[in-house]
């Protein structure tokens, strides 16, 4: 069982943010995400894309945003459980919660906090007869591990970045990557489609467009599969068949854990701290709705703020807090790391 | 007279990036300060002192947050009314607002962000008799231009950054620069401590502590001074006496606005935009109190954009504005000027 003191759904820009305000307060955090890296849609959807309204940066990379907030926060040590879906949540008798994962991973909090954006990102999957008799078992829609792949050979299905990426990445890795699409045309930066190009001219990938796969063959585990061009069926032998069609949110279990929905969020009291209609659990960012709600980023942060606050409250309780500036206080990471500004220097002269 | 579509009273960090997310939403700003520069609490107090909670900045210095704001809001060309206060408001019959400034500039606007912080910022002034009459006469609390300095005669008073600081910028401007301080410390950056005290043996700084500003002379305008050091009194002729004791924040003339005021600070609706008790006026940032308020640059952020929404509605009565991401929509300037995310290509292999 992993214990901490606010679990948080969600490692987006709200989910990491709120390691970092939190432990100012000196609570620690552990994150839940579906996901293999965290950074939410930043790093799922546009990693590469420039953002204009954070605060104080006239352009920031999506990526490079979620890189500078991981860094905020390492000082507090925040724990990561990734790759698995909160799945179930039990109110225990002495007040806390139990939340359980698709894969059994428990943890236990006295404060939920749910920053799961617009839901857990769920692979959207080619209607392939059979397909998910072979999931895990050589079908693989995310890629968490791509040692996995060493000297295998694998067939990469999808016309757009990870598609790319990934052919790219594996064409060193695997002994054999085919690439296949169903137009000629793909959909991706321009300087991921050029490397395609080449490492093609180079048979360093095995490039089959238009063209799509239509059977799964194997004993357990895929072994071939059914690929067809121009109408012509051929069987092509393989390791692993990795589609990459993008991934979708879906609010998925957390909406039947008893909160209160509307347009498929989460109904929160912003005239306080982002309150649920369940007290002990908190819903910020993306995944919360409210009237005058923007889902921008910036809000998340303040919202995150706002709910350590009452976070505080509820695991200290009793306990007054009074809010110090981190120019003036400094920080005490959980580490023994100390940061803090310079102080003025009281000196004569003469 | 000056017209704009949101008035903002104060241009720290909140006024600032409300600029930003008004041009969003294509609406004009103009900005006051009582301050010579833009930046509040941020460039007055603490603008060479780092910042840990600025979301996405695990340090940024109080004076690069500031310089930031103004390049990301830039293309929107913000007006600056600099170095006035904002004295009075008048409601007009077509439902805009005049604000007057203590100068006597006139600005009209339908919607007034007041982003006030601690209030204007008003210089501390030392008790000696006469003081205010010299007033703009040789008698200066805050340095606008140091140009007008030039080749003139001048004595500073004070003990903390301000007065080393601007003893060793005048050193080069003046022609004569006298800097007296009631102890022989100075409380400073190492750096200008360590500066004046060079300067001192260089004769570019005539240094004299423990002493102080006792009594001023002059006919309509200063010629000179009463310095008392060990009780013995010495007169020293100039042409400014520039007492730097520091500026302390004071809500001021808004008080009497007929705003809702709570803590000194003034009452707000949170739960929807930030609208103080007389439509059309709204406020942001630490000027403002509501429950659970916390006085934070990353807050003042949050209330401004969601404030931006409820200008943009009596700005443009009946036209509905959808949320776009500047991400996908990319950013017009006012100036013509264009940014955006370089686009997915689509290109064919092979
Ligand atoms: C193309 C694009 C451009 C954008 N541009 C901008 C912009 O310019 N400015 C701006 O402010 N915003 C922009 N946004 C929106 C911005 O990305 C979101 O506001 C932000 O990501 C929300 O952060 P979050 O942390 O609340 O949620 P998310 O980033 O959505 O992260 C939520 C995380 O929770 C996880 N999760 C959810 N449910 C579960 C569960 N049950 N178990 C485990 N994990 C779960 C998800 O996998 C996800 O990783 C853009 C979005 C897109 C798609
Ligand atoms: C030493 C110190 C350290 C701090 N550290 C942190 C920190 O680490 N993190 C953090 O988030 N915050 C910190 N703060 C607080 C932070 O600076 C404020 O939250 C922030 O400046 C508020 O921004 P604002 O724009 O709302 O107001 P301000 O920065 O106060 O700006 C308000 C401006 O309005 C002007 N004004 C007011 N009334 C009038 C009028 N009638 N006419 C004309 N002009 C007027 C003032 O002159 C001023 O320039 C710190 C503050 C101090 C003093």
């Amino acid at each position: 069982m992993i214990k901490t003191d606010i679990l948080i759904i969600g490692a987006g820009p709200t989910g990491l943010f709120t390691v970092f305000e939190a432990g100012l307060l000196k609570l620690k955090c552990h994150l839940i995400d579906a996901l293999p890296q965290p950074g939410g849609q930043c790093s799922e959807i546009y990693p590469k894309k420039p953002i204009y309204d954070i605060p104080g940066f006239p352009e920031i990379l999506a990526g490079d945003l979620t890189k500078n907030l991981l860094e905020q926060g390492k000082q507090f040590e925040p724990g990561f459980t990734l790759g698995e879906r909160a799945e179930t949540i039990e109110k225990q008798e002495d007040g806390s919660f139990i939340v359980t994962t698709n894969k059994g991973t428990k943890h236990q909090a006295p404060v939920v906090a749910i920053a799961g954006g617009l839901g857990s990102f769920e692979p959207r999957k080619p209607s392939i007869e059979g397909l998910t008799d072979y999931e895990d078992k050589g079908v693989e829609y995310i890629i968490k591990d791509p040692e996995i792949y060493r000297n295998k050979r694998v067939v990469i299905s999808g016309g757009g970045d990870s598609a790319l990426d990934w052919s790219i990445f594996l064409s060193d890795v695997a002994s054999e990557v085919t690439l296949i699409h169903r137009r000629n045309e793909f959909r991706g930066a321009l300087d991921s489609v050029e490397k395609v190009r080449e490492l093609t001219l180079l048979n360093k990938i095995n490039l089959i467009t238009p063209a799509e796969v239509t059977g799964l063959h194997g004993d357990g585990k895929i072994e071939a599969v059914t690929v067809t061009k121009d109408g012509e069926e051929t069987v092509l032998e393989t390791d692993h068949f990795i589609p990459l069609f993008g991934l979708s949110p879906k609010l998925g279990p957390i909406g039947n854990w008893g909160l209160e929905i509307e347009k498929n969020a989460i109904k929160v009291d912003n005239s306080l701290n982002y309150q649920t209609n369940i007290p002990g659990i908190f819903a910020i960012g993306d995944v919360n709705t409210y009237p005058e709600k923007l889902k921008l980023i910036l809000c998340g942060f303040h919202e995150a703020t706002l709910m350590c606050q009452a976070a505080y409250r509820i695991i200290n309780p009793g306990k007054k807090y009074v809010l110090k500036y981190t120019t003036v206080s400094g920080i005490d990471g959980f580490d023994g790391s100390r940061k803090e500004a310079p102080k003025a220097v009281v000196q004569s002269i003469s």
